[in-house]
Parts: structure tokens; C-alpha cells; sequence
């Protein structure tokens, strides 16, 4: 291709709204243009990068035995009905009424559109197992579209879907689906984590996320190199095993701690840790308001605490006068010690001893509040983030935590929606029975901006070799002025794109120095050079866009780098 | 691919919506499945086959210099308003608001968003011409969706737009365009035409329309395979060269014709043909009604009509009250004798004599109706359709009807768009100059089913080979009783499939005539029969898709047959 007919602009400025340093990117260099709110064109450059991740899932989906088809994106409500997600979706679900006033939703996943499907192809058990799989456009209308690709309103996913005969059958579908999106995201040469994680809002049992790791990452990562376990934070575990308590050494006492609210405050003010601290947070419960009690430095888990029995979900704070109402305090003072509504203390809690915590008073603190003694005895539950430093739950590693872009996800379903929408078929006893499903998705745009987040550098892009939209980019230095400048360039264009290669020829009427830059911002992985001078010598300028400097080799050896 | 694995039911059963041939074989051949009103899911048999219409259609455009992208779905209101097609569109469009109350469509096409693309990337004359391509899901509400993929609601189109400095760069690659869209079709296998057309609601000046041939065609096409000449018989124009009047030989007379309200009904009445009478048609002016007069076998042309000056656009025929009130009689009895609303007569009328024609009052016609003497000799229009064997507006052939289906459309918009929205580059004397703009689309889905309508027999489909699903299909006899047929089978399937061939497997523990019978429902080109009786002879039962017999042949021979 070359850079003159290729309709490539790039840009110098970084646009307001860009805030990272993929969406960034993605517009200087011209590989996508906004036209809404969360709605981008795909440019040309843009795109050849887009087929290259597509090519790679399509290849590998068909690998694992999968069936592609294509469903429509605009799907009928009465489905949605079935299912029960009409009315629970709520607004990120884009719907719209047609001429005859039928309602219908531009589809931001296909369960129910494919369970329809399954209940009326399938029929025996014979038939089984079947993974079916699509590559399309699909709307989720985020009421703050951000991140360029990575949180768009209309976005390209893949989405699978496996129809087994039972449980055993379903686990055999989704441990390919593993092997498959492991092979995906090697190929595309992308440093990336399988994590244990939240089913969420789609429902079923067993869920697997893949995250492009990336500083940048929205969400965060719990991983042990020791023993292979890695979870989403929102889902990693922690225990009470191995916690053990020293010994009260200090007696209980009531003190005065007059406007300090705050852990960071306490700490300061009574010159203790955070570590010593108890942090008490006053929740709804699905009878009244709860207690939930933490190490002062621990995190709260929202995804873990709403699924307690007896707290209520979605996790929503208890207001200021319920807090009152409750404690006999305000916020920042309550304590477990006393305390009349029902408590549920994080594992953690119960290895420390002369805590302090709230006094259940107004501008008072408890000192030297210790298990056994002061408080009876509980029951822990897990309520809190893990740590960099934690022991894994099979307790044979210690954590780190990561940062990672959410790029795939897997899914156990079992029959949620088979059932819901009556999808059978006959097994071998000749009795009708629910399918077992599993559900898949990658974010084929999402993981353009993924592979950007993890790979770049202050000049611009630096792509995998797999995802790059040009394996070369020829740039040839006044090429509209030396004859010999111009002939060697043109064939050396034409003799790699015979060779195969994905060849940019720079053929434009440019600065040197602007020929440089916008290869390095597109990030090309390989440049070669033509100038009078490296003629001369039989030598083109040779460079990765990883590596820090150029070098003149003689063109045989250049081209061998290629 | 085995069938086995294939996920592919076929039916026996013609659906009872289905009303075309296309609609019923992709049904029962499993090509596609019904969601919803005009809403199809492709199942992967048929997707197959698209993707291989796209392959086509993509190489074709890459190799015209045209550069694919990829823009959103979903468009907001503001680009439709700005080019004033958000209220003249209709209810074809399809119109969602978001969470935050904003309006947007589903996209039928889309002028304005690459217009808007193209006026923020385009600076100057010397980054076009450019042609911006891509292949997308669209979605238009048709009133009554039907016949399938043929008029669904949502739908693949590929849509290109070119953009020049002026009408001359429009004119190469709007040439350029006419010559990829001749290759793809070409390439697809099909029988096709390239006619004149109405450039319709899109807009522009010229337009030309690719229809694959096929009986059931909503489309009438004249086309003289003398001179080239092909034209939609919408636009498919007549001319007053060379018509010869005779002179009278008879008085004009007002006779009783008591009831005779039609033309048939009037030749029965007095015993002329058609062509001796004229037909006078009563419609809906600019300023009032005026009349419309063909000779009475010749139909009349809406979209000519329509285009004349003084006569309302769309075409509508006036209420009976306002003809009784324009001409003193009821409809069946006007005439344009001494009628005193504006008369327009087509071009044949002036080569009548002697003509019978309704006399103005109930129950009363003229005869021996002469111009001239009775009419003032009229300035004559272009009104009716053509009709096989008239002259070519060229004169130089003589024309013959065809039945085709639209699949293809090119457009030169001009400055339609771009002035409307405003985009404009710089020309080479420094100043602002509206960009010229052409648009050209390619129905994607409906070409597959054009191609069954065109290509099939009463078994089912008989695939082009460029779109079939399958190269090859492999029906192995008793294969799960006889282990030499199994093998045979196996190693077939191997080998071609290492050669490249594209084969079915028909695996299944089926009776050889219902494999017998899928292989024909679905069209695959070749077919091979293995069974122990021909592997003792080594031999191979052979049949292409579109013989009558199948024949027996060395497995070597066999082969080189693929």
C-alpha cells in the first residue's frame, strides 16, 4: 500500500477527550474517528489491525470444532421476555420500536437469541455437543462511553455459545473454549492472565476471565507465579486458615478521640497502625441494617459481601440516620463492641488482639478490644480485597496483584436460560432433557486498545508482529527528487510484496523527520530506509520499532531481519 | 466438514411463508432460520456462502484502489438532519433514542456519516480521488418484509463512496466502480445485466443498476442485444423518431358504448384491437388534475410521468369526484377530445388514425378520431414503458424484456451530500471547492438469494461454483456396517481436503437416498459415492450438481473431474 492512496491522517495534537494512552493513540494515528458518543469509524489502518485479531479468533474458534453463523443484531423483545432480562437489564440495553410498534433491542449478547435457535434445531442428544460462535456488532449503551474502544457504546465481539447434554458434557465444551482463547491470545502475542472470576449479571456457575495485563487496566488481578492460581480481585479468595491471635496484653478502655472519623486519622492520632485498627461499616441487610467489620487497612469487597446471607444486594451503604439510628452514633465512631445488629467480621479480623475500634459514642474510640474477652468469639466470613503479599487459598504461593484489561470471558451457564426457554432435547432414554450451556466472549475492538495499552512507547504504537496493519514500512528519503532514491524504493516494494510481505511504502512529498515520526506512531514493526547515500554503499537504514537505534546493513542482510 | 458435526438440519416441509424458490431452498436447505419479521439468523451452511460473496466483493474493491473501513451501525439525527433526510425518510428508517434522549437510527446507508468522514479527514485535492468501502449489517423497516433474505429488514450491503475534485474525477471512478462491479459478478458465476436506472430517493444524476437474470425478477429490464442498450424499464426511454401517420379515412362519430368502461371491454364492444384506442388517464396536477394520454395497449410509466412538469409527484390518479368534476363524465369515458384540463399524449399516440376514444359524457365514445382534424396536433412526452420488440432509443436494435433482481447499484451523487454537509477541500487554486461524490452498493445477503433463484432445479439449489458452500460432497454408502467403505471414505476425505478442496463428509447413519437427497436440496457441485460394489470395481459413482446421470468412473478419473 502506498502512504498517498491510503487515506491515512495522522494527527500531532492528543484530542480533549482522550485519556488514555490507547485511545490516544488510536487517534494520532489515524485508527479510528469518533462519530458519536462512544460510536467510532474504523479507518483503514484501523481495520487491517481489527481482520487480524478476527482472522486469529476465527481460525482457532474453528480449530476447537465451533460452528460460525450469524444472528441478527436487532433481536425481538418477546425473547428477552422469556428469559426475564427484558425488564432486568435496564438502560444499557438500546431498544427501539419498530413501524408495527413491536419492541425490539439492538442485541448486546445472543443468549436468547440462540437458545431460540438451539430449541428448534436440536432435537437428540445425537446432535450434541455443538458450540456455535459469531463475529458481529453489538450495542450496550454505557451512560459514560470512555476509553475510546475499550468502553464504546457499539463495539465487535465474539461471542460463542455451547449446548451440551449435561454438566459433564458442558465442563468438556468449556475446558476447550480454555485451550481455544489460550491459543488466541498467544497468538496474538499478547502478555495476558486467565483469572477465576464473578459471574455477574449473566448468570451460571463457573466463570473464567482473560485479561491483557497493562498498567492501565480497569480491573485488578490477584496472581501467584508459585502455584498458577490467578482471580479476578473481585472474586479472590481469602482464608482463615493459619490466622492465629496473640494474647490480650492491654485491658479494654473507653477514650476520648474528639472529630476523628477516619482510619488514617486514628492511626495518626492514637500512634498506632492501620493494622491495628477494626473499621466498622454500617450496611442495608435484607432485614435491617448490618454490620461489617474489617482490618482498618483492608478493603471492603462489594461482590463478595452482597452475596452474604443477610446483606443486601447490590451492596448499598446505610445512610447517616440509619447509622444512628442503628449504633447510637454517626459514622466514624461506630464499633463491634455492643453492638445490637447483626455482625460479619472478615476473616482477618480474628488474628488481632489489642485492636481499636469504634466506641459507639460519639467522639469516643475502644482500646485494647481483643477476641474472646471483648467481643465474643465469631464466625468469620470473607469480606475484603486480597493484598500483594497474601497467601494464595491453596496456601502454597503468596500473591501479587496485577493490572489487566478484561479481553475474554468464559462462562459456565448450565440451563439458566435453556430452562428459562424451554430448550430439550431427547437423551437416551428417550426422555426430554434441559441442554447444558456455556457461554464465550472476546472483545475482538476491545483488544486493538488492549494490545496498545501493553505495547507503546512515547513515540507512539509498538504492535505485536501478529497484529500489526503492515508487516514493513518503506521510507524512502527524497524519493520526489533522486531518480535512484525513487527505483530502488519502488522495487523493493514490489519485491516484498511478492514475497508476501504487508508492505507501507512512504511515497509521500515529506520531511524526513515526518516520515520518521508517523512510522514510529503507527508502530510498524519493521523499517527500512532508502536513501542516496545507503545506496551507495549497497546498504539499507534498518530498524524494529522496539529497538532504540538504527543500523546500515546491505540489503540482503536487512531484508533476512524482515 | 462432517455432517455430522456440521450443525445443519434440512427440511422436508416447505415453510408456509416462504413465496419465492430462494426462500423455500434456504429454509429447507438450512441456510438460514427465521427470528422475527425480516429478521434471519445465517446459519453456518449459509454463512458459508456469504462469506464467499464477500470474499469476491472484498478482492474486487481492494484491487479498484478502494480502501475499506468500517463505520458504526448506529448514527445519531444531527448527520440526517444536517442533509435534511431525517424527516424525508419514513418510517423505512429505523430510529432509537438513547438513555440520555438522543435520536439516532439504525443506518439503511451512509451518505452522512462517510460525508462527514470525509469533510473532517480530506483537506486538499491532492489526497483524492479516494473510495471509502465497507461491508456492514444494515437495517431498513420495510412495511412488509418478504421472500427472505430478498427483502429482509436487516441485511449485509457493501457500500462504497468516491470522492473527486469534480464531475470529471466522478465520471472515472464511477467508470472504475462499473468495471469492479462487471468483475465480481463475473466472478460470482451469475448471469447478470447492467441497466440504466432512476436514481430515486438517493439523489445524483446518473445511475446504473446490476441484476442477476432470474424469472422471478421484480424488476422488468429492455435490453437489445443488438446495441448494448439495457435500461431498467422504469427508466427505459422511447422517442418520437420515425413515427408515420396515416392520414384519416374515416368521420369522427360519438356513438353509444353503454357500460364499456375498459379498453378490452371497448375492442369486444366495436371490434378493434387495443392498439386503435386511446387511453386516457385522469391524474393529480401541480395545479389541478391533467390528463394522460397513451394508445390503449401501452402501459403507463410512473416514474416518467412523475418527472413532468405540471404533473404532481409521486404519481397519483385523481379521486372519481375531481374526474367528474375535470371532464363532465366518469372515469372509463374521458377522451382528449375538447377536454379543457392540460393533455399530455405520448409519443406513440401520434402515429394513431381513426382512433376510438371516450367522448366526455356517460356512456358515449368518439370514433375515427384523427390529429389534426379532430386534435390539434400535440407536442408528444415520454409516458409509457417500453415493450419487447420497440426500437432502441438508439435506434440501431430493437429491444427484448427481462426479469432481473437488483443486486447492485452505482450511483453519481455529485454534490448532493457535500454540499449539503458542507465538504469541501482545497483545489489547486487555494480555494474551497464541494467535493463530487459517488456512491455504489452491493446487496451482499440478497445476491445469495438471487443466486438460487437463478441457479436451481426441483431437487434444490445448483450452486455457481464460486459461492458454493462445498466443492465437493462424499457419500459413502452403508459406511457404518461396511469397514472398507469407512476407510475409502476417511481417506477421500482426507486427501481432498490436503488438496484444498472444501468437502462434506456425510457421515451420518443415514439411507443412501435421504444423503442422496441433501446433497441435492443443498447443491454442492460434485458428488462422489463410495460404496463396496464400486470400490470392488475400483471405482467411484460420479455427478455434477447440474447432470442429468451420474456416472462410474476410476477413482483417478473421478478425481481429476473436481
Amino acid at each position: 500500500m502506498r502512504f498517498s492512496e491510503f487515506g491515512l491522517t495522522t494527527l500531532k495534537e492528543v484530542p480533549a477527550d482522550a485519556e488514555i494512552v490507547s485511545h490516544k493513540l488510536m487517534l494520532r494515528a489515524g485508527l479510528i474517528r469518533r462519530l458519536a458518543s462512544g460510536l467510532f469509524t474504523w479507518m483503514p489502518l484501523g481495520l487491517r489491525v481489527l481482520r487480524k485479531v478476527e482472522a486469529v479468533v476465527r481460525e482457532e474458534m474453528d480449530r476447537a470444532g465451533a460452528l460460525e453463523l450469524l444472528m441478527p443484531a436487532v433481536q425481538p423483545a418477546e425473547l428477552w421476555q422469556e428469559s426475564g432480562r427484558w425488564d432486568k437489564y435496564g438502560p444499557l440495553l438500546l431498544r427501539m420500536t419498530d413501524r408495527h410498534d413491536r419492541d425490539y433491542c439492538f442485541g448486546p449478547t445472543h443468549e436468547e437469541v440462540i437458545t431460540d435457535v438451539a430449541r428448534r434445531e436440536l432435537r437428540s442428544y445425537k446432535q450434541l455437543p455443538v458450540n456455535f460462535y459469531q463475529i458481529q456488532t453489538k450495542f450496550r449503551d454505557e451512560i459514560r462511553p470512555r476509553f475510546g474502544v475499550m468502553r464504546s457504546r457499539e463495539f465487535i465481539m465474539k461471542d460463542a455459545y455451547s449446548f451440551d447434554l449435561d454438566q459433564s458434557g458442558l465442563e468438556a465444551s468449556y475446558a476447550r473454549m480454555h485451550t481455544a482463547y489460550t491459543a488466541i491470545f498467544e497468538r496474538l502475542g499478547l502478555k495476558f492472565r486467565v483469572v477465576d472470576a464473578d459471574s455477574g449479571e449473566i448468570g451460571g456457575s463457573r466463570s473464567q476471565e482473560f485479561h491483557v495485563l497493562a498498567d492501565s487496566g480497569e480491573d485488578a488481578i490477584a496472581y501467584s507465579d508459585e502455584d498458577n492460581y490467578a482471580s479476578n480481585i473481585e472474586t479472590a479468595a481469602t482464608s482463615p486458615d493459619g490466622i492465629e491471635t496473640a494474647p490480650p496484653t492491654a485491658d479494654m478502655e473507653k477514650i476520648p478521640t474528639p472529630g476523628v472519623k477516619t482510619i488514617e486519622a486514628l492511626s495518626q492520632f492514637l500512634n498506632v497502625t492501620a493494622e491495628q485498627t477494626l473499621k466498622t461499616l454500617i450496611v442495608e441487610g435484607t432485614d435491617g441494617p448490618v454490620a461489617l467489620v474489617l482490618r482498618g487497612d483492608h478493603e471492603l469487597n462489594a461482590v463478595k459481601a452482597q452475596k452474604i446471607a443477610g446483606v443486601a444486594s447490590p451492596l448499598t451503604m446505610a445512610s447517616p440516620e440509619s447509622v444512628v439510628k442503628a449504633t447510637g452514633c454517626g459514622p466514624g465512631f461506630v464499633g463491634p463492641v455492643g453492638l445490637e445488629i447483626p455482625v460479619f467480621y472478615d476473616h482477618a479480623t480474628i488474628g488481632m488482639s489489642d485492636s481499636v475500634c469504634g466506641g459507639n459514642e460519639k467522639d469516643m474510640h475502644y482500646t485494647g478490644v481483643n477476641f474472646g474477652r471483648d467481643i465474643e468469639t465469631p464466625e468469620t466470613v470473607d469480606l475484603r480485597n486480597v493484598m500483594a503479599g497474601d497467601r494464595t487459598p491453596g496456601g502454597r504461593g503468596t500473591l501479587s496483584i496485577a493490572r489487566g484489561i478484561e479481553v475474554g470471558h468464559i462462562f459456565q451457564l448450565g440451563t439458566k436460560y435453556s430452562e428459562a426457554m424451554d430448550a430439550t432435547v431427547q437423551n437416551p432414554d428417550g426422555r426430554n432433557q434441559v441442554m447444558s450451556m456455556g457461554c464465550y466472549g472476546i472483545g475482538i475492538t476491545r483488544i486493538v486498545g488492549a494490545a496498545i495499552e501493553q505495547n507503546h512507547d512515547d513515540a507512539g504504537i509498538i504492535w505485536p508482529a501478529p497484529l500489526a496493519p503492515f508487516d514493513v514500512v518503506l521510507v524512502p528519503i527524497n524519493m520526489h527528487r533522486s531518480d535512484d532514491v525513487k527505483a530502488a524504493a519502488e522495487a523493493l516494494y514490489t519485491e516484498l510484496k511478492e514475497k508476501g510481505y504487508e508492505v507501507l511504502l512512504d511515497d509521500r512529498n515529506a520531511r524526513p523527520g515526518v516520515m520518521f515520526a508517523d512510522a514510529e506512531l503507527i508502530g510498524i514493526p519493521h523499517r527500512l530506509v532508502i536513501s542516496d547515500r545507503g545506496l551507495a554503499a549497497g546498504e539499507l537504514e534498518y530498524r524494529h520499532r522496539s529497538d532504540a537505534e538504527s543500523r546500515n546493513l546491505k540489503r540482503e542482510e536487512a531484508l533476512k531481519l524482515l
